[in-house]
């Protein structure tokens, strides 16, 4: 039951029902690498193994679950710059929903295929010119969708907070917990899987420098905006924290921290190079906050979650240059 | 106790007890995509999470702890395009032997450095002016130093058998096991803990199309070679099998395929793109063979031996255009 929209530990576990058998118990990675370099024990929660490529199928297929018959019968939309896309597109193709999303013009191709692929109906927009939530409400009500927006939809949060339980169930209680943020529904959503299994766990969230809005927003306690912001982590480029999910980031979140482009690039090298695993920029903003010494801790338990590894490989000769 | 240079399932569980603790036991990753696309159930033993990034260190350290007091005193040197380098310089450094490395002056970047990285020495020579074995057999007379071969040695083999072994004992018995062939230490390895642990698993060992001494060598039964072929597979342009590895591959391997280059970067891109998984060109060899039906077969069990995922990220757009 998801009270005045709030999400709690319930939902979590609810969630973890509706997608047990479904989606994956992503692996958990470590490396000597990093627990030299960093003096701590890291635990990568590695959602780019998950399906679809990114955390964003266990919150979608949570919300589409739990729809009523008739809401399923219509079908579904949604706005994405990406991976949500692909997680809605592909758990209406497993629960036999319609779906369509509307999507920025840039997306990156592998995004837009993948999610053409799904069998999903794609729409797209260019972001300069319209503003993508107006546009999505009005495609909804025109043609009776029910629409399932990426972050800021209890079981949306409920479900990209099955991530964390998960790491903690498998590796035990953790020290802190280090989790990217673009809208807040996988921080909020971890938050609150942590706050509950692993109660002295300090959660903190990490966002790009150039789209700090969830900061600003978290230490001025007023929702703070960003509007297209020019950084590589695809993903953070979300304007603000939601309704939902910015008083759950009050309420669990114990700090929130930026990193910079060069940071980012430099994480996503080290991931690639020497943990041999394919992350997407947005994904690696936790590992950066560890890596960089952004955020400051000696010898303890760190989990880290790795939100995807969407990336159109044609592009990484030059991001790598 | 290795008897007239014949390796058995002895050798591979004296290796791995020996290995326990110090060499990563590596996930084994699935792919619902893969299983539809081949009717297959497939297992991807994924050494390029192994220490060094690759299946050479089992060998290496089981070769170097297994030296005399003496033996390890004075050091050891070997010959290595790469993977095997890195193996014996870590593997040295945490046995705390000193290793000199003898390797062709195009080795990729990466592996020079992370060889170095690991306090080792390094000769680099001209492939085209020097046979590698003769200028190691100098070198290793002039300095005292034991020369440890990167496949055709013994304790090698029975260590690279290890990653075959803890992949069937996790995920259980296979019908067919695909595995990647240079001097065939690997494959021959495999083969052992296959046929003891699985005994109705077939074993098949892959080789590049420009580099098919190996296969040329299984089905004529005699010993051929092949001199610096130009396959993107730089693990696989060892000249030919060894003494020790051509007899092991005759008893215990069931055949031997090639693929193409273009089969060898398309896998690698599906690879990298849809696993997430960052392997290089030789790593891929194995799951090549089965994504591009160069191995027929429906509906069994597959084990697929990710072999390493050591590749210079600086080309690989270059690779992936």
């Amino acid at each position: 039951m998801l009270k005045d929209n709030f999400v709690t530990i319930r939902d979590v576990e609810a969630a973890a029902k509706h997608l047990a058998g479904i989606a994956h118990c992503t692996p958990v990675l470590t490396s000597r690498t990093v627990n030299q370099r960093t003096q701590t024990q890291a635990f990568f929660k590695c959602e780019n193994f998950q399906r679809t490529g990114s955390f964003k199928f266990r919150g979608a297929y949570n919300a589409l679950s739990q729809l009523s018959v008739e809401q399923k019968h219509s079908g579904v939309l949604t706005f994405s710059s990406g991976n949500h896309a692909q997680a809605i597109a592909l758990s209406g193709q497993l629960l036999n929903i319609p779906t369509t999303i509307v999507m920025p013009d840039d997306a990156p191709a592998v995004k837009q295929t993948a999610t053409r692929g799904y069998g999903a109906e794609v729409i797209l927009y260019n972001k300069w010119e319209t503003n993508r939530e107006e546009l999505a409400q009005n495609l909804s009500q025109q043609r009776g969708l029910t629409l399932i927006p990426p972050y800021d939809y209890p079981h949306v949060v409920a479900g990209q907070g099955t991530a964390a339980k998960e790491l903690i169930e498998e590796v035990g209680e953790l020290d802190l917990l280090l989790v990217c943020c673009g809208g807040g529904g996988l921080l909020s959503g971890s938050a609150i899987s942590a706050k509950s299994l692993s109660p002295n766990c300090k959660i903190i969230g990490v966002e790009p420098e150039r789209a700090d809005d969830a900061t600003r927003s978290f230490y001025s306690k007023t929702l703070q905006t960003v509007n297209n912001p020019d950084t590589i982590a695809d993903g953070a480029r979300t304007p603000s924290l939601g309704k939902i999910t910015f008083p759950l980031v009050l309420e669990y979140v114990d700090d929130m921290v930026t990193v910079s482009e060069e940071a980012i690039l430099r994480t996503m090298f080290f991931m690639w190079e020497r943990l041999k695993i394919v992350v997407e920029p947005t994904g690696v903003l936790a590992a950066a906050a560890l890596l960089e010494g952004v955020v400051k801790i000696k010898q303890g338990r760190v989990g880290v979650i790795i939100s995807g590894g969407n990336v159109d490989l044609k592009q990484v000769g030059q991001l790598f240059q």
